[in-house]
Protein backbone atom coordinates (compact mmCIF):
# COMPACT_ATOMS: atom_id res chain seq x y z
CA UNK A 1 0.00 0.00 0.00
CA UNK A 2 1.19 3.59 -1.28
CA UNK A 3 0.07 6.38 1.38
CA UNK A 4 0.34 9.88 0.41
CA UNK A 5 0.41 12.26 3.47
CA UNK A 6 -1.10 16.31 3.38
CA UNK A 7 -0.49 18.51 5.78
CA UNK A 8 -2.72 21.73 4.36
CA UNK A 9 -2.05 25.24 4.02
CA UNK A 10 -2.58 27.83 1.71
CA UNK A 11 0.65 29.33 2.11
CA UNK A 12 2.86 26.03 2.38
CA UNK A 13 0.95 22.62 1.63
CA UNK A 14 3.40 19.81 3.04
CA UNK A 15 3.00 16.11 1.40
CA UNK A 16 4.57 12.78 2.08
CA UNK A 17 4.55 9.12 0.39
CA UNK A 18 5.49 6.16 2.31
CA UNK A 19 4.92 2.60 1.31
CA UNK A 20 3.88 -0.11 3.66
CA UNK A 21 4.71 -4.09 2.61
CA UNK A 22 4.45 -6.48 4.81
CA UNK A 23 3.87 -4.21 8.00
CA UNK A 24 7.33 -2.24 6.56
CA UNK A 25 7.02 1.45 6.48
CA UNK A 26 9.71 3.00 3.77
CA UNK A 27 10.12 6.25 2.65
CA UNK A 28 9.20 7.56 -0.91
CA UNK A 29 9.44 11.15 -0.87
CA UNK A 30 8.16 14.30 0.95
CA UNK A 31 8.21 18.03 -0.12
CA UNK A 32 6.04 21.06 0.28
CA UNK A 33 3.87 22.67 -2.55
CA UNK A 34 4.13 26.79 -2.45
CA UNK A 35 1.63 29.31 -3.15
CA UNK A 36 2.24 33.11 -4.43
CA UNK A 37 0.93 35.42 -1.52
CA UNK A 38 0.70 37.95 -3.91
CA UNK A 39 -1.62 36.24 -6.28
CA UNK A 40 -5.25 35.94 -6.45
CA UNK A 41 -7.04 33.46 -4.01
CA UNK A 42 -7.93 31.21 -7.09
CA UNK A 43 -4.97 31.05 -9.08
CA UNK A 44 -3.32 30.33 -5.23
CA UNK A 45 -5.95 27.43 -4.78
CA UNK A 46 -5.10 25.97 -8.30
CA UNK A 47 -1.46 26.11 -7.65
CA UNK A 48 -2.34 23.72 -4.97
CA UNK A 49 -4.86 21.77 -7.03
CA UNK A 50 -2.68 21.49 -9.69
CA UNK A 51 0.51 20.34 -7.72
CA UNK A 52 -1.20 17.41 -5.42
CA UNK A 53 -2.62 16.22 -9.00
CA UNK A 54 0.92 15.86 -10.46
CA UNK A 55 1.74 14.37 -6.88
CA UNK A 56 -1.14 11.71 -7.12
CA UNK A 57 -0.12 11.19 -11.25
CA UNK A 58 3.80 10.70 -10.17
CA UNK A 59 3.46 8.84 -7.27
CA UNK A 60 0.35 6.56 -7.80
CA UNK A 61 -0.44 6.24 -4.05
CA UNK A 62 -3.87 4.26 -3.22
CA UNK A 63 -5.08 6.61 -0.63
CA UNK A 64 -4.51 10.07 0.84
CA UNK A 65 -4.65 11.07 4.15
CA UNK A 66 -5.21 14.95 5.38
CA UNK A 67 -4.74 16.26 8.56
CA UNK A 68 -8.28 17.65 10.10
CA UNK A 69 -7.55 21.41 10.65
CA UNK A 70 -9.03 23.20 13.63
CA UNK A 71 -10.77 26.26 13.98
CA UNK A 72 -8.21 29.11 14.57
CA UNK A 73 -8.89 32.40 16.74
CA UNK A 74 -8.68 34.42 13.77
CA UNK A 75 -11.74 33.49 11.46
CA UNK A 76 -10.42 34.77 8.47
CA UNK A 77 -7.57 32.68 8.78
CA UNK A 78 -10.05 29.52 8.95
CA UNK A 79 -11.96 30.44 6.15
CA UNK A 80 -8.53 30.78 3.66
CA UNK A 81 -7.23 27.40 5.48
CA UNK A 82 -10.84 26.17 4.61
CA UNK A 83 -10.34 27.01 1.12
CA UNK A 84 -7.04 25.44 1.20
CA UNK A 85 -8.11 22.36 2.31
CA UNK A 86 -11.49 22.18 -0.31
CA UNK A 87 -8.64 22.52 -3.13
CA UNK A 88 -7.15 20.23 -1.46
CA UNK A 89 -9.34 17.18 -0.98
CA UNK A 90 -10.88 18.13 -4.27
CA UNK A 91 -7.64 17.53 -6.09
CA UNK A 92 -7.14 13.92 -4.15
CA UNK A 93 -10.76 12.85 -5.58
CA UNK A 94 -10.74 14.18 -8.72
CA UNK A 95 -7.37 12.00 -9.18
CA UNK A 96 -9.79 8.64 -7.61
CA UNK A 97 -7.51 8.58 -4.12
CA UNK A 98 -9.74 8.06 -1.69
CA UNK A 99 -9.64 10.53 1.48
CA UNK A 100 -8.59 9.82 5.15
CA UNK A 101 -8.96 12.17 7.85
CA UNK A 102 -7.29 12.25 11.06
CA UNK A 103 -6.38 14.90 13.59
CA UNK A 104 -3.52 16.18 14.77
CA UNK A 105 -3.99 15.03 18.55
CA UNK A 106 -4.33 11.45 16.66
CA UNK A 107 -1.53 12.08 14.31
CA UNK A 108 0.57 13.23 17.66
CA UNK A 109 -0.49 10.40 19.83
CA UNK A 110 0.15 7.60 17.07
CA UNK A 111 3.43 8.74 16.40
CA UNK A 112 5.04 10.51 19.29
CA UNK A 113 3.16 8.98 21.77
CA UNK A 114 1.38 11.91 23.51
CA UNK A 115 -1.03 14.28 22.09
CA UNK A 116 0.86 17.30 23.04
CA UNK A 117 4.09 16.29 21.53
CA UNK A 118 5.54 19.24 19.93
CA UNK A 119 6.98 20.05 16.13
CA UNK A 120 10.79 18.90 16.98
CA UNK A 121 9.39 15.67 18.63
CA UNK A 122 7.36 14.80 15.39
CA UNK A 123 10.26 15.46 13.50
CA UNK A 124 12.27 13.18 15.49
CA UNK A 125 9.90 10.15 15.35
CA UNK A 126 9.50 10.26 12.00
CA UNK A 127 13.11 10.39 11.21
CA UNK A 128 13.38 7.42 13.45
CA UNK A 129 10.73 5.80 12.07
CA UNK A 130 11.24 6.14 8.40
CA UNK A 131 14.98 5.95 9.12
CA UNK A 132 16.08 8.83 7.49
CA UNK A 133 19.85 10.46 7.31
CA UNK A 134 17.85 14.03 8.69
CA UNK A 135 14.67 14.81 10.32
CA UNK A 136 12.33 16.83 7.03
CA UNK A 137 11.26 20.25 7.35
CA UNK A 138 8.14 20.35 9.53
CA UNK A 139 5.65 20.93 6.80
CA UNK A 140 7.05 17.43 5.18
CA UNK A 141 7.19 15.88 8.72
CA UNK A 142 3.77 16.61 9.36
CA UNK A 143 2.55 15.19 6.16
CA UNK A 144 4.80 12.08 6.42
CA UNK A 145 3.64 11.62 10.28
CA UNK A 146 -0.05 11.70 8.62
CA UNK A 147 0.73 9.09 6.72
CA UNK A 148 2.36 7.31 9.28
CA UNK A 149 -0.37 7.08 11.17
CA UNK A 150 -2.63 5.80 8.62
CA UNK A 151 -0.13 2.75 8.29
CA UNK A 152 -0.06 2.17 11.78
CA UNK A 153 -4.60 2.57 11.97
CA UNK A 154 -4.60 -0.17 9.11
CA UNK A 155 -2.42 -2.40 10.46
CA UNK A 156 -4.29 -2.55 13.59
CA UNK A 157 -7.41 -2.96 12.00
CA UNK A 158 -5.89 -5.96 10.15
CA UNK A 159 -4.93 -7.49 12.89
CA UNK A 160 -8.48 -7.18 14.58
CA UNK A 161 -10.14 -8.48 11.70
CA UNK A 162 -7.98 -11.46 11.62
CA UNK A 163 -8.38 -12.02 15.41
CA UNK A 164 -12.16 -11.50 15.74
CA UNK A 165 -13.34 -12.64 12.22
CA UNK A 166 -14.98 -8.85 11.69
CA UNK A 167 -17.40 -9.34 8.90
CA UNK A 168 -15.37 -7.26 5.52
CA UNK A 169 -18.40 -4.93 5.37
CA UNK A 170 -17.88 -3.16 9.45
CA UNK A 171 -14.51 -2.73 8.17
CA UNK A 172 -14.74 -1.11 5.33
CA UNK A 173 -17.77 0.91 5.90
CA UNK A 174 -15.36 2.60 8.68
CA UNK A 175 -12.60 3.03 6.46
CA UNK A 176 -14.82 4.72 3.60
CA UNK A 177 -15.50 7.46 6.03
CA UNK A 178 -12.51 8.28 6.83
CA UNK A 179 -13.28 7.61 10.62
CA UNK A 180 -10.59 6.17 12.74
CA UNK A 181 -11.06 3.23 14.52
CA UNK A 182 -8.37 1.98 15.84
CA UNK A 183 -8.63 3.66 19.54
CA UNK B 1 -19.92 38.18 -23.26
CA UNK B 2 -21.17 34.86 -21.04
CA UNK B 3 -21.53 35.11 -17.25
CA UNK B 4 -21.17 32.35 -15.06
CA UNK B 5 -22.60 33.95 -11.35
CA UNK B 6 -21.99 31.33 -8.21
CA UNK B 7 -23.41 31.86 -4.79
CA UNK B 8 -21.10 29.03 -2.90
CA UNK B 9 -22.24 26.73 0.32
CA UNK B 10 -21.52 23.20 1.21
CA UNK B 11 -25.27 22.38 1.04
CA UNK B 12 -26.62 24.15 -2.00
CA UNK B 13 -24.67 26.23 -4.30
CA UNK B 14 -26.62 28.21 -6.51
CA UNK B 15 -25.51 28.96 -10.18
CA UNK B 16 -26.91 31.38 -12.73
CA UNK B 17 -25.71 32.09 -16.37
CA UNK B 18 -25.94 35.45 -17.89
CA UNK B 19 -25.43 36.66 -21.45
CA UNK B 20 -24.36 40.59 -22.24
CA UNK B 21 -24.41 41.73 -25.50
CA UNK B 22 -24.55 45.07 -26.45
CA UNK B 23 -25.30 46.41 -23.35
CA UNK B 24 -28.19 43.89 -23.22
CA UNK B 25 -28.57 41.53 -20.12
CA UNK B 26 -30.11 38.30 -21.31
CA UNK B 27 -31.27 35.02 -18.97
CA UNK B 28 -29.54 31.63 -20.09
CA UNK B 29 -29.90 29.52 -17.43
CA UNK B 30 -29.73 29.24 -13.61
CA UNK B 31 -30.54 26.23 -11.16
CA UNK B 32 -28.50 24.51 -7.26
CA UNK B 33 -25.52 21.71 -6.84
CA UNK B 34 -27.00 19.90 -3.88
CA UNK B 35 -24.23 17.97 -1.89
CA UNK B 36 -25.77 14.58 -0.12
CA UNK B 37 -25.13 15.96 4.06
CA UNK B 38 -24.60 11.82 4.83
CA UNK B 39 -21.80 11.51 2.25
CA UNK B 40 -18.09 12.35 3.59
CA UNK B 41 -16.70 15.75 2.99
CA UNK B 42 -13.86 14.66 0.22
CA UNK B 43 -16.99 13.32 -1.65
CA UNK B 44 -19.31 16.40 -1.36
CA UNK B 45 -16.56 18.79 -2.20
CA UNK B 46 -16.10 16.77 -5.42
CA UNK B 47 -19.73 16.89 -5.91
CA UNK B 48 -19.16 20.76 -6.63
CA UNK B 49 -16.34 20.47 -7.92
CA UNK B 50 -17.79 17.50 -10.57
CA UNK B 51 -21.03 19.88 -11.24
CA UNK B 52 -19.08 23.32 -11.84
CA UNK B 53 -16.93 21.47 -14.04
CA UNK B 54 -20.04 20.03 -16.11
CA UNK B 55 -21.46 23.70 -16.09
CA UNK B 56 -18.46 25.37 -17.29
CA UNK B 57 -18.28 22.75 -20.32
CA UNK B 58 -22.15 23.16 -21.10
CA UNK B 59 -22.10 26.93 -21.05
CA UNK B 60 -18.44 27.87 -21.75
CA UNK B 61 -18.89 31.17 -20.09
CA UNK B 62 -16.08 33.59 -19.99
CA UNK B 63 -15.79 34.61 -16.59
CA UNK B 64 -17.42 33.44 -13.02
CA UNK B 65 -18.52 35.54 -10.32
CA UNK B 66 -18.41 34.46 -6.82
CA UNK B 67 -20.33 35.85 -3.71
CA UNK B 68 -17.13 36.47 -1.48
CA UNK B 69 -18.25 35.00 1.57
CA UNK B 70 -18.01 36.54 5.79
CA UNK B 71 -17.12 34.53 8.18
CA UNK B 72 -20.06 33.15 10.03
CA UNK B 73 -20.62 33.67 13.81
CA UNK B 74 -19.85 29.61 14.00
CA UNK B 75 -16.29 29.06 13.22
CA UNK B 76 -17.06 25.05 12.53
CA UNK B 77 -19.45 26.15 10.05
CA UNK B 78 -16.85 29.16 8.69
CA UNK B 79 -14.30 26.21 7.96
CA UNK B 80 -17.06 23.66 6.35
CA UNK B 81 -18.50 26.87 4.06
CA UNK B 82 -14.36 27.73 3.30
CA UNK B 83 -13.48 24.08 2.09
CA UNK B 84 -16.59 24.63 -0.69
CA UNK B 85 -15.67 28.05 -1.76
CA UNK B 86 -12.12 26.32 -2.19
CA UNK B 87 -13.45 23.55 -3.93
CA UNK B 88 -15.70 26.06 -6.25
CA UNK B 89 -12.99 28.21 -6.63
CA UNK B 90 -10.65 25.09 -7.65
CA UNK B 91 -13.28 24.43 -10.17
CA UNK B 92 -13.35 27.35 -11.80
CA UNK B 93 -10.12 28.13 -12.90
CA UNK B 94 -9.44 23.72 -13.78
CA UNK B 95 -11.68 25.02 -16.18
CA UNK B 96 -9.86 28.11 -17.49
CA UNK B 97 -12.47 30.54 -16.65
CA UNK B 98 -11.29 34.14 -14.57
CA UNK B 99 -12.54 34.39 -11.29
CA UNK B 100 -13.72 37.97 -10.31
CA UNK B 101 -15.05 37.75 -6.40
CA UNK B 102 -17.95 40.64 -4.76
CA UNK B 103 -18.70 41.16 -1.50
CA UNK B 104 -22.93 40.38 -1.19
CA UNK B 105 -23.24 43.77 -0.24
CA UNK B 106 -21.61 45.25 -3.38
CA UNK B 107 -23.88 43.01 -5.21
CA UNK B 108 -27.19 43.99 -3.07
CA UNK B 109 -26.09 47.74 -3.75
CA UNK B 110 -25.03 47.09 -7.64
CA UNK B 111 -28.57 45.21 -8.25
CA UNK B 112 -31.39 46.58 -5.69
CA UNK B 113 -29.57 49.84 -4.52
CA UNK B 114 -28.56 49.13 -0.85
CA UNK B 115 -26.60 46.99 0.73
CA UNK B 116 -29.52 45.73 3.23
CA UNK B 117 -31.56 44.22 0.68
CA UNK B 118 -33.53 41.36 1.94
CA UNK B 119 -33.35 38.13 0.00
CA UNK B 120 -37.15 38.73 -1.26
CA UNK B 121 -36.04 42.09 -2.80
CA UNK B 122 -33.06 40.37 -4.38
CA UNK B 123 -35.24 37.53 -5.84
CA UNK B 124 -37.73 40.44 -7.27
CA UNK B 125 -34.99 42.66 -8.79
CA UNK B 126 -33.31 39.54 -10.43
CA UNK B 127 -36.92 38.63 -11.94
CA UNK B 128 -37.22 42.34 -13.33
CA UNK B 129 -33.94 43.05 -14.55
CA UNK B 130 -33.66 39.61 -16.68
CA UNK B 131 -37.60 39.26 -17.36
CA UNK B 132 -38.41 36.42 -15.93
CA UNK B 133 -41.73 34.89 -15.80
CA UNK B 134 -41.35 34.38 -12.24
CA UNK B 135 -38.84 34.99 -9.29
CA UNK B 136 -35.86 32.30 -9.12
CA UNK B 137 -35.39 30.39 -5.87
CA UNK B 138 -33.11 32.26 -3.46
CA UNK B 139 -29.72 30.58 -4.04
CA UNK B 140 -30.01 30.86 -8.00
CA UNK B 141 -31.41 34.53 -8.03
CA UNK B 142 -28.09 35.31 -5.47
CA UNK B 143 -26.26 33.50 -8.11
CA UNK B 144 -28.00 35.46 -11.30
CA UNK B 145 -27.44 38.84 -8.93
CA UNK B 146 -23.42 38.03 -8.64
CA UNK B 147 -23.58 37.67 -12.38
CA UNK B 148 -25.55 40.50 -13.29
CA UNK B 149 -23.39 42.98 -10.65
CA UNK B 150 -20.55 41.80 -12.93
CA UNK B 151 -22.20 42.86 -15.76
CA UNK B 152 -22.86 46.33 -14.68
CA UNK B 153 -19.39 46.86 -13.06
CA UNK B 154 -18.17 45.96 -16.71
CA UNK B 155 -20.23 48.01 -18.72
CA UNK B 156 -18.71 50.90 -15.79
CA UNK B 157 -15.41 49.71 -16.60
CA UNK B 158 -16.34 49.98 -20.35
CA UNK B 159 -17.31 53.36 -20.15
CA UNK B 160 -14.82 54.77 -18.42
CA UNK B 161 -12.60 53.65 -20.23
CA UNK B 162 -13.70 55.23 -23.08
CA UNK B 163 -14.12 58.50 -21.57
CA UNK B 164 -10.98 58.90 -20.27
CA UNK B 165 -8.69 56.34 -22.00
CA UNK B 166 -7.24 54.75 -19.89
CA UNK B 167 -4.48 52.21 -21.39
CA UNK B 168 -6.41 49.03 -21.74
CA UNK B 169 -3.47 47.23 -19.34
CA UNK B 170 -4.74 49.13 -16.80
CA UNK B 171 -7.99 47.58 -16.92
CA UNK B 172 -6.90 44.36 -17.02
CA UNK B 173 -4.98 44.37 -14.09
CA UNK B 174 -7.69 44.92 -12.31
CA UNK B 175 -10.14 42.50 -13.68
CA UNK B 176 -7.29 39.72 -13.45
CA UNK B 177 -6.87 40.35 -9.96
CA UNK B 178 -10.35 40.00 -8.72
CA UNK B 179 -11.05 43.48 -7.53
CA UNK B 180 -13.77 45.96 -8.11
CA UNK B 181 -12.96 49.19 -9.46
CA UNK B 182 -16.17 50.39 -10.12
CA UNK B 183 -17.24 52.45 -6.59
Amino acid sequence: MRILGIDPGLRITGYGVVDVVDGQQTYVASGVIRTDSDAPLADRLHTLFKGLSELAAMYKPQVAVVEIVFVNVNPQSTLLLGQARGAVLTALTHAGLSVMEYTALQIKQAIVGQGKANKEQVQEMVKRLLKLPAAPSADAADALAAALTHAQSSKMINAMGQASQLPAGALRTRTRKGRTSWR
